[in-house]
């Protein structure tokens, strides 16, 4: 899908031909009890736009009503003040040479690389116990296929394909940090908890179109089947201690930090808090990072408010920083 | 342990030579830099009491420092203003004899007819899955002994031998009426539910002088403990609808209604609601039971602060009911 | 109203004439300056929905703007993406000879057979005080005729004529099991006060076209309105005990359980705190059963968020036990 | 009692005979088995003291047990780190020609001359409805008697005799300023329910050697008693509009501001906004200015913990001021 | 701007030419693809109306997108449900002849005697110290013209030109009124930071057509930028006092009283507690007394929601006041 | 002060004769009114003990009341059950040759090394404005001074001489570790602020026997103090970007993420979210380093409660990490 014109690079008076995914359709009779309309919410892997289907018949009707990927012809016919386009559809077809996951945003990152990286960390792992369970999921290749395509969040940080996995990577590596500032930090335990931390996360999602969650992720939850997955793989091993497998599940059951956040008990050991605090970190800053992305083609110093943080954010500090090294440059010129 | 002098019933003055359990114990060495005394907390099943051991020798000092359960001689000489006691220990001596169970309370309920019941509830299923679930565990006799011996918590309610039993029946019975007055909740599924809402604690608590909490308990914690029980046995079964699985994890996961309360869900189905009620009710009441009876002999209006409710309680109600029934008989005998 | 077409079953494209409450109306001039348009919303005691009037003549506008109840020709000509319906009025007329009464939900039990359970937990009351108190309020015809319209609440449980009755029934017989679980409960006490916690909503609410607050409601509340109709009532029995009619007044002011949801003081006494169970139990599930029932023809299997437990609630639970049950038998055949 | 010791004034070694109430008093047995030793509380009008009783005889004992009010022998033999004091008790007789209620602070406003500005206060109500009901109250002579006794608080603002009216005058003059600033404010009203705010208060408390909550206070709480208060006296008055008596009952039961400080109801109209900010300015400051005197002859700049702001307070402030103005003075004179 | 027609008294069908400020401007394509319309929001210093400018040109497309005041001629063409009124635009063009400033909401008060009250506040303070650091303030020329003008808030109080200075004299006079309950207080101190509480506003917003904030507003905030401004001007003073200055920043830092609003200290001083309460009370006041004018033409006896209060608010109180004034002249009158 | 015997490793009846300072002193009259005895605090560097001096004469008393520092000598007499030990007072005389300072513990990291690589961080930075700022302060001599001395906190974490620049350069790698992770985040601003967002510590707590804190840390605070210092050397730093100064006061201002920690604003760019959970996790998990220290001697698995997490902590992980080694290798061996 190299050269394609993409949604999030649209203008008002485009005219476009692509193929998208329908996320949402409504169809309206207009008052002269004739005519229908229809108001469509279409996708690409970049964005989302609303688009209109002006005066369909009744056989495109009942055609479109099934169709969930579509070759559109349109021209955007409105701006709105806050910036979110409109457009016209003037033609639409089932497009069924394309797979909905296509559609869904992947991880900028390569993922072979990111998997060898994991790889790496697990051999470092001394404690054989702990070695054994890592390899015992990643060397299993439908975990490893799930893993590699699963998103880290729904929304908030690395919502794509690949993003558990850079997420996962980013973790182990502040607690890689935190290891060599704090030596008295054990670091084949927290390593280990890092990258098991959310393999929940493969059954709490599903792609459909967009990211969704399972009904099993909403009434179950990734803290609680990660756990599971843990527990299942560690019966099957050979007199894996007790009171270390107490203690790897205490740390993803714990995880979330807060009892609010779906976590059923307090990290209450060291290795604990240290995974909170990595894997909040990695969450809150990539979310931000992703928050400034969506916001740099858009001429404003405030963010509207986030939700995560409770806040809008200021979107200006990388161009004060980079005006300051400027004037630094030309004072030093004369 | 029928006849005995029980801690409960002491007052100031008393001798008393019984067996005890001592629960902890400090020694010091007077200011003269020769003589130790002891100050012990010794437990029988009814309470507790401090009792000093004045001027003890070096040989018998190394021995009591061992001991556990002992066959103490002494008399109350303190009698606090908040109505406390303490004990002056005339001799103490092990009392191997006895086992530290002994000094735990147990449910006034008959336990027999208690699991009678539950049995009952568990033939009254007409769905197999839910009715081959409970079988598979009340039926399995491992469980079921440890089962029968489970407290229900550590202090609030039926913090006794057999209490999980008795608080697991009470809260099938409040389903059963919730049943009752709305049929449109599913009696198959909640009263299963009930029955298997907290089999998680038979690896929370241990028996050691008193209800203590396990590492396990504390660590894990009796909700994913029990889900991870009811995950086991399901696994093994055959066909068991995995919608139905989810729905009940759920449900076992979600039944503190509350994020703080340690449930990592919140109760999103109908019947999940009503068991967070139909626990909750009975675990209230049950407390306040406990603690009425504790201050039954204690001459005050109001009792002393109750952590699991923030705030006191006023105790003179049934006597105030009583009162006033008197009153409604002697008018009408005049 | 037996066989009127009801809101709640309209369908795209249908044609009705009926009589329905204007609950809402707007006027607006097409920008060529002449024509004016009205957008109404409508309710039968089934739902509610926009209704479309166009173009409409100076002099009927005038008509329009007093109408409360109309009878209304029109079509159904817009279905949102939310299920949502539009229609357009063709006609529309006053409707005088309606009561605005009948278009307010009632309840769908019998309400002379609510009544007289009431009446049998009175007469089952020992205490003479409580029941002289009981009977001063239900043998009141001016009482019993307003209690017996009187909703439970504006939206939330048994917001219908009748729904008082209703919930005082359920909140009563909670109340009975949990008496029979813990016979240490004084059941003439607790009986009493479910009877009577709620009788301050006959004062709280106005059917008004649909159920609203009075300002009376808004600025006092049925929980004091209720506690100073009981201390009315009180003041004119001979010799009612001081201590007990504390406790009553208190237990009506605690019943919400928490400072949050009006109650000034916390629930104090042991009946105190099953009364806030009993009359919360009730309130839920029945909040609940009214969500599954709005969401019964809906295709979907989580409802939208629910403001009262913050949270949305996942439909298919019924779905899935009757799944189940049909597996089974399916089984059992073969 | 004007030229007596006061416990507020006494030294260590200090030698004192004076009449004392004993608040509290513990018998231990010492560990000889023979000798009794008494630990009693006791409090004059300024503050409490703890005072050993060594050795008493079995006569003495069964004597003290009954007393309450005693002529105190004894000496200060004590002085713990933080500032407390111990006496020794050299005898101890029954004082029976003093009353209880001289053992309770009062305030050191002339009471009168309180009253006296609330009368003119009254006078000055132009509204006749409010001046009436004004006057039912403060010409009833039991109300004017029990309304000069009593406590604005049990402990944190203006606890002692005299308070409420102390309290209430304060409250009344910081809403006349309010209306000074902001003549929008209806000052008839706001006058009103400021004289009438905390009424309940009466027979919230009971002086019991100190102030004690009734258990009426506990279990209805004065914001309820003096809603109901205000009911029955508007009911005797003819006429009376319903909305104005909605509105005052519900300033009174508003008047905390918050429902956990046991509102039932938010201030929802601005006189009653208005109340509560008096109200809360006054017990606050009184709160403050007690909490400075009661560290005055205390050689630190920090107060203890203080529960009802939740942080110590600063206690210099009024030093650095006067070594400031003293140092301004210097400059000038030099 | 006297005789100008105001947003806030336009009616439907109303035909009005008037210089606005553009807040907001979005342009529409029509579905034809040639026809732009334009959707404008426009404010004048009394309120905020949409206008819609049908078939806009493509040069007079260009010239609009530019402008920011305009005389525009148009006609009220809708009114909503909810009373909000809309306009269609016939002629706009710029008018530069305008201040931005001109269309900002300015206090009621006259200034000049605002700020000659504060200056008589000044003079009535004794402390030199105090007394000199308000000099420096208000005698400067620059800080006093900008203390002028700056508004008390963005929207909930004083939200004008002049809002500061007319907040700020409110809170002196409140304390001044605490200061005679309470001689305690020092009324120097308090005096002194109740005329500086708020002066970093004038940092904190900008007038740009509506009062916005400044971004410095947002990052740092009013409370550390005047405790900054505070500290630049005590640093030029000689001998200033380091306990003085201490409290006095204390003060500033900690007068909202709250964490969460903004304060890094709570008030720990007695002046500062007081301060606090005199600043909270008249910011209140103040908004409901605007909330009620913004009202005063709306035939509704509640606000909508009011944000700042979390509760909506009853408006009637004042008629109901008058109404039983009526009564009463009625009832002398017979 | 090598060879001393510490407090942390005293043993029941040990004796010693070392120097301590006395943090606190009571003397007690004894009940035959004449003896008198001193209960005293002492502590060296390793920690705190009660010691009883018996018996004092008149002179000694008062030379005892001047004395801070003391050799004693003495016995430790009693254990509690807590494992805290009491010690016997034998003699006590002034030791003038020590400092107070020596009695506060020290980082065990050597302060040079530390500083050095703080300016090895600063030599790293491009922007030549926040570079001039750093050297501005780290080659002032007399804050470089202070700043090796200070503690990073009072009770929590590297509370102890050094601990500033030791958490500093913790935190400053952790910022470190996110950017080579995350390279969207600017390394020179977030490197910069980490090396000064806690500088205001310097004039937050002051060396007093113990680590307390001044005044001015309690009234203003380190956040709010080291804005102040920032802006001091701004203001005298040429043409420093009014954005960028902005923005670094933002970030200290907001580090500590709430308001209820006392930041006045929430981390609003996302340089000082990163900050935040830097300085959050730096504290945290050397709080527990610190905890897990002072338990390392004592035989139990759970600490008791970490008022800073609300939770206890469990000891036994890296046992159970090193048993799970020992486990591995035997394994291994067989």
């Amino acid at each position: 899908m190299d050269n394609k014109k993409r949604i999030v690079d649209l203008e008002l008076r485009d005219r476009i031909t692509e193929v998208f995914y329908i996320k949402e359709a409504e169809f309206r009779l207009r008052r002269n009890g004739r005519i229908v309309d229809g108001f469509l919410k279409i996708v690409d892997n970049s964005g989302e736009i609303e688009a209109i289907y002006w005066d369909i018949s009744s056989e495109k009707l009942k055609e479109i009503e099934k169709i969930k990927l579509a070759l559109i012809e349109g021209q955007v016919i409105k701006k709105k003040n806050n910036g979110q386009l409109q457009m016209s559809i003037k033609s639409l077809k089932e497009a069924s040479e394309y797979k909905e996951e296509d559609f869904i945003p992947s991880s900028g990152k390569n993922i072979k690389d990111v998997m060898r990286q994991i790889d790496e960390k697990i051999n470092s792992i001394n404690n054989q116990y702990l070695k054994n369970l890592l390899v015992s999921f990643f060397d299993d290749m439908i975990f490893r296929e799930k893993f590699k395509k699963a998103p880290a969040a729904k929304k908030l940080h690395q919502a794509y394909i690949g993003g558990l996995a850079e997420h996962t990577i980013n973790v182990a590596n502040i607690c890689e940090a935190i290891c060599k500032i704090h030596p008295q930090v054990n670091r084949d335990f927290l390593i280990s908890v890092a990258l098991l931390h959310d393999i929940g996360k493969i059954e709490e999602y599903q792609l459909n179109g967009t990211i969704e969650y399972t009904d099993k992720g909403k009434l179950i939850g990734h803290i609680v089947i990660g756990t599971e997955m843990i527990q299942e793989r560690i019966k099957q091993m050979i007199d894996f201690p007790d009171d270390l497998a107490i203690m790897i599940k205490h740390t993803i059951l714990s995880h979330h930090g807060k009892f609010e956040f779906g976590s059923p008990k307090l990290p209450s050991i060291l290795p604990a808090v240290a995974l909170f605090y990595a894997d909040d970190t990695d969450a809150k800053i990539n979310g931000l990072i992703n928050l400034k992305d969506q916001n740099k083609n858009i001429d404003r110093k405030w963010s509207e408010w986030v939700w995560w943080l409770e806040r809008p954010i200021y979107l200006a500090e990388q161009n004060i920083m980079e005006e300051s090294v400027k004037e630094t440059k030309e004072d030093l010129e004369e």
